[in-house]
């Protein structure tokens, strides 16, 4: 029987929402290995929206779930929704909007707030016993909501460092490879933290799908 | 050396822009290729913008080529700006956009006008000899540029006798294959015009991505 895998969403594109090609390599990772991906977002508003072009601030409010669904071309379950009990495991793609509308890590590093949907359903899969793979800056929400995990988020020393400030264990990883925590069951991946090529971070992100769902039992 | 391919985008997002599953795909495989993409779109607004999440109609503005980044993760040429010498390529992604925001095929089929900036481009490579890959409904937009070549949408009758209209001559394909129109050096495949995963459409255009890579001279 297949794995129902569900994927957490912050919106689309890389500098204030999900990472597009991290997501889609993620999706294309779950297809080949024959899951099924239920999404889901937060049902508000981004924290900004940001011109991808340019790089300024836009004046406009867009929905992190509404956006979400041009990466998932359909339906996107809000957060407050999904059904742990119908789910094999939890999967975050990463971008700034996992640091921007998860929680405050992208402004705050160590001193960040996170939001209370997204930090229950992490804890909710976790302590249910259920795998979760988180790549780029998504590790951070792992350890904001957990405090606890041996993870990696590619080489950046900075970012590590305030990873270990939140009760995390830093490893080094290169892009193409991803590092598993089997006792937490957390499975994490730099992705483009690192500054490479489409394809080696879709190598990595693979690997990192393929060991989440080693771990659904 | 590596091959140049000017990847011309429509927006982000499947219902109103370029369908993101199938741009991340064709960069995957040009990117295991080795081969260098450069992102144009014509920097006017969409058609409209839907909310992915219910398919209604909203009430905003959003300008090609400025969404259109969101899935190149930065500069995006406008149109008008792509110097043709240097390229020895031009792909199409599909989504709606295509159909939508270069031209009014999804609203009018056969008899659809298509923008004079996007028929420029296609005509430009066409005339220098130099190979286009087109999927999913993107193949409607060489059909009106060019009024010849042997293609596919993969199965869809409707779609297939409004090519042939055009001056296209249509071949049904399946959804992990594609098809080479040697003569016009056009190189075409299915994609989501199929009801299929994500990584069978992914499959077919990392067929069509080599296939054109294969026509460059």
């Amino acid at each position: 029987m297949s794995h129902k895998v569900c994927v957490l969403l912050s919106g689309c594109g890389v500098f204030d929402g999900a990472e597009i090609h991290e997501s889609v390599a993620t999706l294309l990772a779950l297809s080949k290995a024959g899951a099924n991906v239920v999404f889901t977002a937060p049902n508000r508003n981004q924290h900004h929206v940001i011109n991808h072009l340019d790089g300024s601030e836009m004046d406009e409010t867009r929905n992190i779930r509404v956006e979400a669904a041009r990466i998932a071309r359909g339906n996107v379950l809000n957060i407050s929704d999904v059904d742990i009990d119908e789910m094999d495991a939890l999967f975050i793609p990463g971008g700034f909007g996992a640091a921007k509308n998860f929680c405050s890590f992208a402004f705050e590093g160590a001193n960040a707030s996170i939001h209370e949907d997204v930090k229950a359903l992490i804890q909710s899969f976790h302590n249910a016993g259920k795998p979760i793979g988180a790549v780029c800056i998504a590790p951070a929400v792992l350890a904001l909501s957990l405090g606890k995990g041996t993870m990696t988020i590619g080489s950046d020393a900075g970012t590590a460092e305030a990873l270990e400030s939140l009760g995390a264990t830093h490893q080094v990883c290169p892009v193409t490879e991803m590092l598993v925590d089997r006792e937490n069951k957390l499975v994490t991946a730099p992705a483009y933290m690192e500054d490479a090529a489409i394809h080696e971070v879709a190598e990595g992100i693979e690997k990192a799908v393929r060991a989440v769902l080693e771990l659904c039992e």
